[in-house]
């Protein structure tokens, strides 16, 4: 790997803090997710410590998936929509990337990609949609569906969905608008391309009431780990997030996402691997540990069976949480992976459900020093495991501070990260070509 | 009437002017509807002359209504998204009331509920809800539908969707985020509602994941002038847009308003009716004519027959212009009213379809000098003709910056305009009561 290989950062907020106990800190804001001014603060610092982007999930629903006794006391259950949230952080930022999350199961096309192509001209370039399906448990209900969609009918639709989006996306010309007084003609007809597609799921005629966005299209994310979402990462994603345990393991994983990449036709360098990196920031790593302890204590036990619950998809709220994790069967929800993932890690190592919750509760999160944390990423970015993270904190706002004001620094010193924007607009900050429309080429209709 | 009664004036964008030919104008901004800048300009020029509100209308899709060689010179035909929009302006401004269109046709309750509640929350409690049904010719194409629902069967869908979005709005009761760090207690689940809905076209359940929105409700506002759009309005439309040609003519529809309020148990004040008042403001009542025949002018005359065969639902291309408007079929699209005014005026003037293109292009507008306009506001104001106007401009910027220097000064001067804003939430400064949650007094689930 060459020396100069940087790493791309992209910062995913959990307002209250990442850990389930977090919010019950003494410095944690009482509601960050729903105080403007808390928020604007937090997308403001990223942006000042050269973030690539603010990255912002989205749980669609309410979290039904968790009991209620469970999810009132884990300091979360409400926060701003993304479209409006995301809207508004583009007023109050200049460079920061502004990605966000769009589900492809219960909205209409249309609207997607105008909010989206809206978003990219209102933040001069700068919007990227996370593309998901929607996995999530009870959210169906919201949208009036008894049963959750099948997963892979679910990734169908998403096929055709971003299909229509990209279409609409470029119903414009990036020229059609001579806007010329003397002549009378505000748009060329000739530059203007109606969308029209009959498939299985997605049926619908353009053309987009917006201009082409700047940025050609918003930059498209994605996060499914299943086989059939890493197929659709292959084809539509830039950014991939990803859970990755170790330097080996997600090397691997680079390497094979780069290689279906390809086989789409794609260049090798056109996606981004970003695995999550839940950060404990403390000034020494004694202190971090003791963090995590600290807030390991704030989640009373029955709550931590819940959120198990809801990780693996199964009820075990029956079960001695000092015997063994019973027989799982496997999840129709869009969290396959991770189910897998906690259920081998139980096997594997012969744990309790009480010692899967501890190890559920830190799961992928790295504490340490600020040297620490500059040291493990690093060591990624250098070993060629990934092109850079997607970090979010366990604990805010202590954690984010330090990142700021020590970790960026350091790793700025070791040339590991950027300095300075590198352009406007997000494609541009992020070294992704602009792509042509695609009805380029195509005779006028 | 009382000398006391004040207009209450919202400000309705067209970034190009609302006349056809306005963009041609020398200075009129090369797209102010795609120029964040020059939106951004005149919102806060809007807000500076203390405008209660900012209503921004919304074609949903593309206007294909009207033909592609006439639409390419009617200076439209791209825009920002309003809930992208309107976010982003909440950061912009601090009193101005945000009042945005969102459909009930094709959207998902679950959706609007949760943008309406986030605005809400962004912009300090000043969001406004446009009901519309969505009754656009080519709008049912981009959401996969081959025609437009019937007219009474998208009220009935609309009056679902509303119920549906006000039980959304009151998941939690005001007080429902102890955020108890010491208890451990971050909502009061028994503050927690969760709509269980199954009707003819609704289906969904509850929570919303969003707090309660700080006005309670986003104000309510609706422009549907049928019979069954002014039942609508009269069960949750706290603000009425309306087409009214005079004095008497306005009062008498405003009483009726006030009475149909009434028979639903409300109060009759706890709804504004605001007709459309487009303006042309010159320096003299002479000029304001000449500005008029100037934009008339720069309107192709097949670009006219286009315009009014939208505005009439009816293909009039193959008529001769100076020839009678020929027998009209009553249309299925959410216009019906327009229709039958246009027709009507045809033919109680025995107008040309010339005739009627010019009459439709100065349609509902009034130009004149400044003192010409304030008069005419205090004079439908003082006699109880509305409770203030929705103000659009033929022409930008002149109109609207007159407006703002000299007809909002001469009006506060008359006590018929504010000279501050009330409060700080929309509801406060249009002295709208703050609703009760709906689910008020019920048993705790």
């Amino acid at each position: 790997m060459s020396d100069t290989r940087q790493a791309v950062l992209l910062f995913t907020p959990e307002w209250n803090g990442m850990h389930p106990g977090a919010w019950r800190l003494d410095g944690t804001p009482t509601d960050g997710a729903m105080d403007l001014a808390v928020v604007k603060s937090i997308v403001q610092q990223a942006e000042a410590a050269k973030f690539h982007g603010f990255f912002l999930a989205d749980p669609t629903g309410f979290r039904l998936d968790i009991g209620l006794p469970g999810l009132a006391r884990t300091g979360t259950a409400a926060r701003f929509e993304p479209f409006t949230l995301m809207a508004a952080m583009a007023m109050v930022t200049e460079r920061l990337g502004l990605i966000m999350t769009a589900g492809t199961t219960y909205e209409e096309p249309y609207m997607v990609a105008r909010r989206f192509a809206s978003l990219d001209h209102l933040s001069g370039g700068r919007a990227g949609w996370n593309i998901v399906t929607t996995g999530t448990k009870g959210v169906a209900r919201h949208f009036g569906r008894d049963e959750l969609m099948a997963h892979d009918l679910r990734y169908e639709r998403g096929i055709e969905f971003v299909e229509a989006v990209l279409e609409l996306w470029d119903s414009f010309d990036d020229d059609a608008f001579p806007r010329d007084k003397e002549s009378g003609v505000f748009f060329d007809v000739d530059k203007l391309h109606v969308a029209r597609r009959a498939g299985a799921h997605i049926s619908l005629e353009g053309p987009l009431n917006v201009a082409r966005p700047l940025q050609g299209h918003p930059v498209l994310a994605q996060a499914g780990s299943s086989p059939v979402g890493q197929d659709f990462a292959a084809r539509f994603a830039e950014v991939m997030f990803t859970l990755q345990p170790t330097v080996a393991k997600a090397r691997a994983f680079r390497e094979g996402m780069r290689a279906k990449v390809a086989a789409y036709g794609r260049r090798p360098d056109s996606i981004l691997i970003l695995p999550a990196l839940t950060l404990v920031v403390a000034p020494t790593d004694a202190e971090a540990q003791r963090k995590f302890d600290q807030m390991d204590a704030l989640v009373p036990p029955e709550v931590g069976v819940e959120l198990l619950s809801s990780m693996i998809d199964h009820d075990l709220s029956g079960h001695d949480v000092d015997g063994p994790l019973p027989d799982i069967p496997e999840t129709e929800l869009g969290t396959k992976t991770v189910q897998k993932f906690f259920v081998d890690k139980a096997r594997d190592d012969d744990l309790t459900i009480r010692e899967l919750i501890s190890f559920m509760l830190r799961w992928g999160a790295v504490g340490g020093s600020p040297r620490t944390i500059a040291d493990h990423i690093e060591e990624w970015v250098r070993e060629g495991a990934c092109d850079g993270f997607n970090v979010t904190f366990a604990d805010m706002p202590e954690s984010m501070d330090l990142f700021c004001a020590e970790v960026v620094p350091e790793l700025q010193r070791r040339g590991v990260f950027q300095t300075e924007y590198r352009g406007r607009t997000l494609r541009e900050n992020l070294g992704l070509e602009r792509p042509a429309s695609v009805f380029a080429g195509e005779a006028v209709k």
